[in-house]
């Protein structure tokens, strides 16, 4: 198995001013290879710290990715760590410095001299060429272990793991003994603890596998890990305990790995050819924010209404006075009127509504903060559910989201 | 001045299923207080390498934060490394066990043998009450150093974070000698290098602080840091720094620390009585999410409509089918007839529309991806501006939204 760490350099990192976004998308990527990661780091820019840190991280995995300090100005030192870690220098790459040149004459500029520091790089690397930035990859190799540098923007950094990296860790990962694999199957509309008793004792079916059960506001994702001596065995054993698990929840699992409730939905709307609008209170335009995250969502999603006031509910959506006086704009009548007028109104397939109480504010002894109604309406018919989540503002709103698109898949599977 | 380290436990952190959120948000915190903090370190739920680990990070620092693995599953290890550290032994602790009992009396069920195992903590350790969950909070010190251990559920963390430790720690931290403090400006509708040029040369000015460029798609951040030997020398050097650079850039800032343009925005129109709708298509709905993500909009978002389809622009929000043909869904003239028209609609102060090329797909020649046209009116007037952004859709509907928000924002301040 190939262990690796993954090093993350940078003040505004260590101080929490960003979140570490490149860790974990660098992790995620490395275990599905079969690499198996062993720590991530964090540390500020300081030459001295990264090389001691750099020579611990390798004292207990084969190989390190290193992100960010690769800038043009004084307080990226990673380079220079580097330099002293492998006892090399910096050079001028000619390639690195003709493409920074091209990039410059393009914008009617020349390189200055600070930006021309980005083409002086350690003589013992492997030069990577970065395509979306002016910092280049480093890719080292000593004593059977490996040190690989990237910048620390997210586009550059995904860039470079994608072009160069990856297809030869996986390959190395190929040569050394064991692999571990991980699947994740996706569910909605149970509860970790009814889906825990669905499956039942785990020690039934692991054979010294793992299963770990992760809530989150769109479902429960259950990730089965394993750890064989080759690929070809950890597949069929992630196939096995996967066909184990299905038997008995395949009905609340509605995908796999990255997937997302949204991205099954949209993919269901297009192979049915159906289409969908919305009508958002409480969540201000997030469900439509989420059904449009996917690139080619102009084949199923018309438009819809952000319907905030009780005014706007009446005078854009036309819902009856009546009826918010009568039941409330929190309610059952509120948003089947809500579903059925935005689907008549865009001349879709299936018209979505959610009216809530997000909070902080608002709340009534009988319909507390964290009450939220969603309708869902088509041609023929229309229902609605209550939910009453927590008291937070933005998780209320999220998961009243998810419960939207569940609702939404479930009836794209006619159940 | 207080060093400390943050140490997150978790195999599903490890492996990058989950990112890690907790680090920062207690990075972030702990630097507000005036510590330092050295390192961030993620690990596996093994209680050798927990122990190592912990060993590790204290010789480095004088406090560590950890959190994560205090679940009831035996997957969960960091009582048992806690005390494998301390040369402590789990006991009883009876306020949690009442605690416990009296969370599942309140859902009709008894406390079952395995729950029951989260009041056995560690004999050495303060215990902290958690009211937002089952794990309690845990505060060890021994030879002057500290060790405080958190549950890894966000809500849970920031709870006992808030109610039992940042005051400690702060009170620790002004007891030490020297203080790190930091400021953040919030800029808008300037490059990185313009700033850097209206500002000018940094040594001029910083005695040995720093001043950090942080880039983001709401726009730069600049972050002062300064270090001296008490908070009220740190403040006045963090206040001298301000003073001069907002003498030269003060009417690109807009804000401080964690506020947001959405927030600053939002304060603006309760300030000014004045209300707003939006009329969005390659958004798809983000626009009014990022407007309502602040409690308390009611009182300046009425709603909007979220026109994505050609059709949608026409039926709904009654934009000619002349400017559409003529002009073309992302243009000038569609987004100013969207902007008068959602306003009108909506019986708004203000009205934003955005449409654009949020790609892959659907660039044209001359209206490659990312080009996206945004709109404002008033009673009075109308406007729009042409952005060209780059090639990633998710990050062209992020810049769509912030300049939105930016050209509100200058609305708002009449300029």
């Amino acid at each position: 198995m190939l262990s690796l760490s993954v090093l993350t350099i940078g003040d505004e990192i260590c101080i929490g001013q960003i979140v570490n976004t490149n860790a974990s998308w660098i992790a995620d990527q490395c275990t599905r290879i079969g690499c198996k990661i062993s720590i991530h780091s964090t540390i500020g820019d300081d030459i001295q710290i990264i090389v001691n840190e750099l020579e611990r991280l390798l004292s207990q995995s084969d190989a390190v990715i290193i992100t960010g300090g690769l800038g043009p100005t004084h307080d990226d030192v990673t380079k220079d760590a580097l330099s002293k870690y492998f006892n090399d220098s910096l050079v001028l790459h000619q390639p690195t410095l003709d493409y920074l040149t091209s990039i410059y004459a393009k914008r009617g500029q020349t390189v200055s001299e600070r930006n021309a520091t980005q083409a002086m790089l350690p003589s013992k690397a492997t030069i990577l060429s970065n395509s979306r930035g002016t910092a280049s990859g480093m890719w080292f190799e000593e004593n059977g272990k490996i040190v690989i540098s990237l910048p620390g923007v997210p586009t550059e950094m995904k860039g470079l793991m994608e072009e160069h990296i990856l297809s030869h860790l996986s390959k190395r990962a190929d040569e050394t003994e064991g692999v571990q694999l991980y699947k994740t199957l996706l569910t909605t509309g149970i509860t970790e603890a009814n889906l825990a008793d669905l499956i039942g004792d785990p020690k039934e079916f692991l054979n010294g596998s793992s299963l770990a059960f992760l809530p989150s506001y769109q479902g429960v994702r259950l990730r089965i890990g394993v750890q064989e001596n080759n690929k070809q065995n950890a597949s069929a054993e992630l196939e096995r305990i996967e066909y184990y698990i299905r038997k008995r929840a395949n009905k609340f699992i509605f995908g796999e790995n990255d997937q997302t409730l949204a991205s099954v939905v949209a993919q269901l709307l297009i192979k049915k050819n159906q289409t969908v609008s919305v009508a958002e209170s409480c969540t201000g335009g997030m469900l439509g924010a989420a059904l449009t995250d996917i690139s080619g969502s102009s084949a199923y999603f018309e438009g819809g209404v952000q319907v905030y006031s009780y005014s706007a509910k009446h005078n854009i959506l036309n819902v009856r006075p009546e009826t918010l006086t009568q039941y409330g704009a929190v309610s059952k009548e509120t948003v089947e009127e809500m579903a059925i007028n935005v689907r008549k109104k865009f001349g879709t397939t299936y018209g979505i509504s959610i009216s809530g109480i997000a909070g902080p504010g608002g709340g009534l002894p009988e319909k507390p903060v964290g009450t939220v109604w969603i309708g869902i309406a088509d041609e023929y018919k229309v229902s609605a559910k209550k939910f009453v989540f927590g008291n937070e503002r933005s998780i209320n709103r999220e998961r009243s989201v998810g419960s939207a698109l569940e609702m939404l898949y479930r009836a794209l599977l006619d159940e």
